[in-house]
């Protein structure tokens, strides 16, 4: 395992907690890698020229730091990048992608049975040996080329990034005028919920979509203090009103 | 019941259900005031001027048309808006809010239990009343005066509705670049979910958070031809890294 952050550290314990052998964990840093071994028992270094055999190395790392890291090592390579084609990764090894989608933070347990693994290899001994490890922690696996996952890198910003930001501004809001936040989580878990069993297009509520224009212009005015809120509502409001 | 939409047919179905006795339901199309009376077995009128005597008249309908259709009822009136204030009522008989916060889908089942209502009325008597009422289909009831509750009708839009359109524009890209928008669908799940533990400013993630300003631009690239979500990436980024 190249790299001891918060995809490192969750996809490694699922990993091993599947039945496979972490040989060894490298990182810059003596500390995260001295962590997260020894939450796998294993060995670490520091040094890439120490790295032991291993059927791969699997990079979760930054992705600026992919194609100096990947120069170093001469183990079949994945990396584990929504946005970094394979070719990053060298021409003269074999060559794959590990790409689980979801958005990890260090202190929230991550259940891997329901991530998506989009994998991708320059050969098919080697997609077969992705495929079969993907198929080990989760049921959802899926082939990608590095162009499509380019893309769906994009739209899980969208989904989930400015999803988030949407909550926070809304946060925003709250805290100005004392309102507690708490009424509008059961909002936002039906809402994401409802994307399991219909399409955004028809699950869309609102006065935009209702082309309330009396109400659009009345929370514009609530906002008139505030530019940039101010302007993602107008924004977000006329993309809804394009497509109602 | 005033009004057979998706909030009365909702509303009072949870009413009914929790032991409150819908006396009439008022629309002014037959069909929907059919439709409603017969899942609650009362009987309907298109006809305000016969009204049955009741507690109170709970106004599920259309903004616009709550001070007209309230200057013709005589009985205290409760409504369910999230933007209008208590005097649209009218100023001369009991009047309250009765706001349930979430988004309603005629096809989609709704759980009132975890579903905040936001109650206000003009006098004690009535906010009792209210109370009560709200208590017996919910754990989650809030007191909010007119103020508060248009700035909560705000933030539910951006929590909500501008959520689900960032849903959509994700589910257009994967559809234009042949990737099934199933794949996000654990990453939207979870996104949502982790409000429910950590504060949105906390569970941020992506480019923008981690000041990746690489991915950005090669972001911003893929949008070329699409003007529109252009715009939104950028905003909305820009939004997220001043917060970063």
């Amino acid at each position: 395992m190249i790299g001891a952050g918060s995809v490192a550290t969750h996809l490694s314990l699922a990993l091993q907690q599947s039945g496979h052998q972490i040989t060894q964990v490298y990182s810059r840093s003596t500390e995260s890698a001295a962590t997260l071994a020894q939450k796998l028992s294993c060995s670490f270094t520091t040094n890439l020229k120490e790295l032991k055999s291993a059927d791969f190395a699997l990079l979760a790392i930054k992705d600026d730091a992919l194609f100096d890291i990947a120069s170093q090592i001469t183990l079949p390579l994945a990396h584990t990048s929504g946005t970094k084609p394979l070719e990053v990764l060298g021409s003269n090894k074999q060559c794959g992608v590990f790409y689980p989608l979801q958005t990890f933070s260090k202190e929230v347990h991550v259940d891997f049975q329901n991530i998506p693994v989009c994998i991708e290899a320059t050969d098919e001994a080697f997609l077969s040996l992705l495929k079969e490890i993907a198929h080990s922690i989760t049921k959802k696996v899926q082939l990608l080329n590095s162009e499509q996952r380019k893309y769906l890198h994009l739209s899980a910003v969208m989904a989930c990034n400015f999803s988030n930001l949407m909550y926070q501004l809304a946060a925003e809001i709250c805290r100005e005028q004392a309102i507690p936040f708490e009424l509008l989580k059961p909002l936002i878990e039906e809402t994401a919920s409802k994307t399991q069993t219909i399409a955004p297009l028809d699950a869309q509520t609102g006065p935009a979509k209702r082309k309330d224009l009396l109400t659009i212009e009345q929370h514009a005015l609530l906002l008139q203090s505030d530019a940039e809120k101010k302007k993602i509502y107008e924004l977000l409001t006329e993309s809804i009103l394009k497509r109602s």
